[in-house]
């Protein structure tokens, strides 16, 4: 059984009334636990805040949320988990409309680590381009329960050889994954990565890289991305809170070798905790 | 307490991994009941269909819901409410892939009527435009459960003189309303409502209208509306299953009276059995 605690409850259902199941109308956050311990966890807040201000959604306590994942995770003699935190608006009745004092409420749930293959991170994963597109949305960034793009980009294909999906814009602009953001590396070595201002969800992992390589003061640039200008890069990866990075070996026909900035992040980012 | 029959069970809650909780996946309808009838049964049983399709959501079989809903309808002494089914896929693990073979689980929920004015149908209603724009998207048309954008317009406004707020596209057209489709009729007695085959939510109640206008071999349009020609329209109204029609006399500073046409389709719907 996955443990979930509800509202501060140990439960396993919400009710049939809730806003977050009539319309998604909630948030939420998916973290790597390992020892026991939630990774980059200021982040997950900071992204959840975002989300909360556009949705004028009434967050909890960020060091209520922290004391209550604590209690969940020492639920369990595993140290390694993948903690999913949605918070959700209450029930208000049957109508779009909600009282703007209305609360939330907060779910969380502690699912097992996912069993992905080793060489995904080790020799790279393969790619396709999704048929299903997105479009620009005032809510693109957050990370909103409407996920029936992700849900229908990601059921697209069930060869298990192919890793992830790319998804495009209404335009044709590469945006992400169906699970994660995606970066390329340019024959000049600058890094690539599609801006997310007008559709996607920003990664905290992508967040996270992007600090780091502004610490390193290395050259990067996000911007708008052709599937074409993918082609041609020497280096491209996939990065989100839970599979870190992997290194992407192909796209459709397009072959990549693992390159050393590559590898180099893949180093940092196994350094968080 | 909201009657609410899960699976064939009464019961106020679901399952909190529930896929429509987690990602909206899934379809609903909302269903006028009166004299203990659910009214146009058949057509939001055909929406459902083309949804599941879309989706790719195993549906149970209609009859079977017809059954469960007067099944509840028959728990209550009162003739009048608003049915809402709710279809979505059941969980298969925290993550975007479900398995092809998947089952829905089924929610039928029993609200009460709606207190709106009677005003609002014998004296028309005042509109105003949204601010948050819809976009296209594959996903357009069908009555899925990612509702967030319908909440974020109606929830713009507090204003209880205003009944409803129009929702534009992202090149500035006319989409509909946030619970309710459009309708206008012009100085040359042409009733034109937008086209939803890019984004907007194709009602039952707009479906059954254009049925009965083509019966009629009135002159109409399915077409894109900007706003500046919805100001020279003689006539506009709203539409969806529960209120039926609603005449609209002003949109911001922009005035309308009720006309012919709009009380002939007033006519028509309240025959609706």
């Amino acid at each position: 059984m996955i443990p979930a605690l509800i509202n501060g409850e140990f439960r396993q259902s919400i009710s049939v009334f809730d806003r977050g199941f009539h319309y998604g109308d909630g948030l939420f956050e998916t973290i790597a636990v390992k020892q026991g311990k939630p990774l980059l966890w200021q982040q997950h807040m900071q992204r959840l805040q975002a989300g909360a201000t556009q949705l004028k959604l009434h967050l909890p306590d960020s060091q209520l949320l922290y004391r209550e994942a604590l209690h969940l995770i020492q639920q369990s003699q595993q140290s390694q988990f993948v903690l999913k935190i949605m918070i959700s608006r209450n029930n208000t009745g049957r109508a779009y409309y909600y009282q703007p004092e209305s609360l939330s409420q907060r779910v969380l749930l502690l699912f097992p680590w996912p069993q992905y293959p080793a060489s995904y991170q080790q020799q790279g994963v393969k790619l396709r381009f999704c048929h299903h597109y997105l479009s620009p949305s005032p809510l693109a960034g957050i990370k909103h329960l409407n996920r029936l793009d992700q849900v229908i980009a990601r059921n697209e294909w069930q060869d298990a050889s192919i890793a992830e999906g790319i998804v495009l814009d209404n335009n044709g602009n590469v945006v992400e994954a169906t699970m994660s953001n995606i970066f390329a590396i340019s024959a000049e070595r600058v890094i690539v990565t599609p801006d997310l201002t007008q559709c996607g969800i920003a990664g905290v992992m992508r967040a996270w890289l992007l600090a780091y390589i502004q610490q390193q003061a290395w050259s990067y640039q996000i911007t708008t991305l052709k599937p074409s200008q993918l082609k041609t890069m020497q280096e491209v990866f996939l990065c989100n809170s839970i599979i870190g990075i992997w290194p992407v070996t192909q796209i459709e026909d397009w072959h990549y070798t693992i390159g050393d900035m590559t590898l180099k992040l893949l180093q940092a980012v196994a350094q968080i905790n």
